[in-house]
C-alpha cells in the first residue's frame, strides 16, 4: 500500500531531503541535517544570491499542478541568476503548507523540481518546513561567476541596441485562458506560464558582452524601466519589433498581444544591452544557447521609456507592470 | 506631516532597502537593488547558508510588536549561523504582508532588526515583498568561517560533555504569561521569547573545540537528539544541571520548570559537546564570551537520551518537540 500522507514534519522533510538533495554539486560540504549548509566558493569566483516568493493565488492558480509548483519557484529564482551571468549552485526551499500533503502530492512536486534542477545541477541544501494558512514558497538560490562578469542594471550606456530573448507575452495571455488549460491551443501559452525556462545558457554568454541585464519577470516596460533609472538613461523602442509568438497571436489582436508583450510579467526571459559595435557577437550566442534574440530597441540619454510604431509614432506604453499591493 | 502608509510596494522596499541595507560589510558587491546580490567571499573561508520562516499567530504571538519582529526573524537565523560557529555576513528577507504597513510599523520593524543587525553587522543584501494573507517572513542568512572549522551534529564522542549556555525553558514559560507581558515580573521571561539572543560569539569560541554543535530552537531534547541520532551516540542527561533562571523558578513549579527546558523550545542556547580533557577551556571562554555555560551530562554508547535524578535514578524524558503540523 502506498501511504497517503507523511506521518510528521520530519517524515516530510526526509522526503524532501532524499529526493531533492541528491544532486551532486562541487562545493557543497553539508546540505540539509544540520543547523546551516556549508558550501566552499569556487576560488576567485564571486557569489551570487536572490530569494523570490511565490504564493498560491497569487503567483499561481491555487489548482496549479504540484510538479508545475515545483518547477516555477525554483525557475523563478534561476532566473534572477541567468539575468547577472550567474552559473546556479545550489537552492533553499522555505515551504508553508496548511497541512501536511499526501506523499502523491510531495513526489509530484518533487518530480517538477528535479526536472529543472537536474538540468541545472542545483542541490537542494537548506530550508523550513512550517504550517501556515496558505501555501507559500519561499526559494532562495546561490549562484557564483567570476569576480567582475556580473551582468548589472546599472551599465546601458547612449547608443546600445536592447535586446530581448524568446517572446513576450505569452504568459500573461496563459492566465485568462487557464480554465481552457487542457485544450490543445493553450497548450504552448499555458506551458510559458507553468514552466518558465531560465535563460542560464544566455546569461552565462552575455558576460562581457552586455552592458546590462534584467530578467522580465512584472512585465517588459516595468523591467526595463529599473535598467533605465539605474543606468541614467532613456530608451526607444520599436512597438513592432517586440517578439511575439505565433500562438500568442492566434488567440489575441494585435493590440492585446502588444499589451501582454509590454506590460503582462511573468515572461522569465532576459532583456540586455549590448553596444553596437559587438551586437554581432549575438548571432553566435543565439545560435550557441539555441535562444532567439531580438533587437527591440536603442538606449537614449533622454530619460524615460519612448515607445514607436513601425511609422516612428511615439505611442502610449499601457500597463505600469506589477505591484502585489494594489 | 509624517505619512501613514507608503504608496506602493516600491516605496515599501525603498524603505526598507534605505534601512536594513546600510551596514558596510566587507566584501558585498552589491546589495538590493538587482535581481540579485553579489558577494565576494574571503578567500580560504567555507560559506555557511540557512534559512527560516517565521508566520504570525504561529511563531510568535499575532499582537507581537513589530520591532521584536524584526529582531527575533534575524535573531533564529543567526542562532543556526552560532550553531555552526560562523560569523554572519548578510541576510535576504522574503517578508510577506495582508496589506501594505504603515510607516510606523515599517520604521518600529526596521528599529528591531537594525538593533541585532548592527551588533553583528549583518548586511540586508537582497529579499522579496510580496502580498499574502498572513504576515510571514522568510529570513535567509549567510555567514563564513574558515575551512574546516564547521560545528556539526555529527561529531560527538562517546565520553564527551554536554553543555549547554544561558538558562533554558524560560521562552517557553513566556508564552502562557503572554497576556502578562507588561507586568514587572513577566519582563525578564518575556524577553527571552521576544529578544533572543544568538550566541555567535560563543560558536565562534568553540571551533576546534566543540566535537558537535546545534542551538536549542525546538526544545533540549528533541535538538539534542538530532545530535545524537547524527553522531550515533546517546547520552545520560542529569536533571538537576539544566541551567533554570531564577525568573522561571519564580513563576512555575520544578516539574513545570524541567517541562519547558526540556520540550519549551524558542530557548535558542547551544547545545554542544566537548572532550572532557578540553573542558578547562570552556571556562575561558565563558568569561571572554559573557556566557553562562553548563554542563548537562555526558555521551553514552547506548543510543537515546537518558534523563536521571539527582540520585541517579531514571526519569520520563517529557514532550517530545516541536512538530509544526501537529
Amino acid at each position: 500500500m502506498q501511504p497517503t500522507a507523511p506521518e510528521t514534519e520530519f517524515a516530510l522533510i526526509g522526503r524532501l531531503h532524499g529526493r531533492l538533495g541528491a544532486i551532486g554539486q562541487a562545493g557543497i560540504e553539508r546540505g540539509i541535517g544540520d543547523d546551516a549548509a556549508l558550501w566552499r566558493p569556487s576560488p576567485g569566483f564571486t557569489s551570487v544570491i536572490c530569494c523570490d516568493t511565490l504564493i498560491a493565488g497569487r503567483h499561481f492558480p491555487a489548482d496549479t499542478r504540484p510538479a508545475d509548483i515545483g518547477w516555477k519557484a525554483l525557475a523563478v529564482n534561476l532566473s534572477d541568476l541567468a539575468a547577472m551571468g550567474a552559473s546556479p549552485v545550489a537552492g533553499l526551499l522555505a515551504l508553508s503548507l496548511p497541512a501536511l500533503p499526501t506523499s502523491d502530492w510531495i513526489d509530484d512536486f518533487c518530480d517538477g523540481w528535479m526536472a529543472l534542477a537536474d538540468l541545472h545541477a542545483v542541490a537542494l541544501i537548506g530550508g523550513d518546513t512550517t504550517r501556515g494558512p496558505v501555501l507559500a514558497l519561499t526559494v532562495t538560490c546561490i549562484g557564483e561567476l567570476p569576480h567582475g562578469t556580473a551582468l548589472r542594471r546599472d551599465g546601458a550606456r547612449v547608443g546600445d541596441g536592447i535586446y530581448v530573448s524568446g517572446t513576450l507575452g505569452d504568459a500573461a495571455a496563459a492566465l485568462p485562458n487557464w480554465a481552457c488549460r487542457d485544450e490543445a491551443w493553450s497548450a504552448p501559452l499555458i506551458a510559458r506560464l507553468t514552466r518558465p525556462q531560465p535563460r542560464l545558457a544566455l546569461g552565462k554568454a552575455l558576460r562581457g558582452l552586455a552592458t546590462s541585464a534584467i530578467d522580465i519577470s512584472d512585465g517588459f516596460a516595468a523591467d526595463i524601466g529599473h535598467v533605465l533609472a539605474a543606468s541614467g538613461v532613456g530608451a526607444r523602442i520599436d512597438a513592432g519589433r517586440l517578439p511575439l509568438s505565433a500562438d500568442l497571436r492566434a488567440v489575441v489582436d494585435p493590440a492585446q498581444a502588444l499589451g501582454y508583450a509590454l506590460g503582462g510579467g511573468d515572461d522569465y526571459e532576459l532583456c540586455f544591452t549590448v553596444p553596437v559595435a559587438s551586437e554581432h557577437a549575438l548571432c553566435d550566442i543565439a545560435a550557441r544557447t539555441a535562444t532567439a534574440i531580438t533587437r527591440v530597441g536603442t538606449i537614449t540619454s533622454e530619460p524615460g521609456l519612448v515607445l514607436v510604431d513601425a511609422g516612428g509614432h511615439v505611442m502610449q506604453v499601457p500597463t505600469p507592470g506589477w505591484d502585489h499591493f494594489t
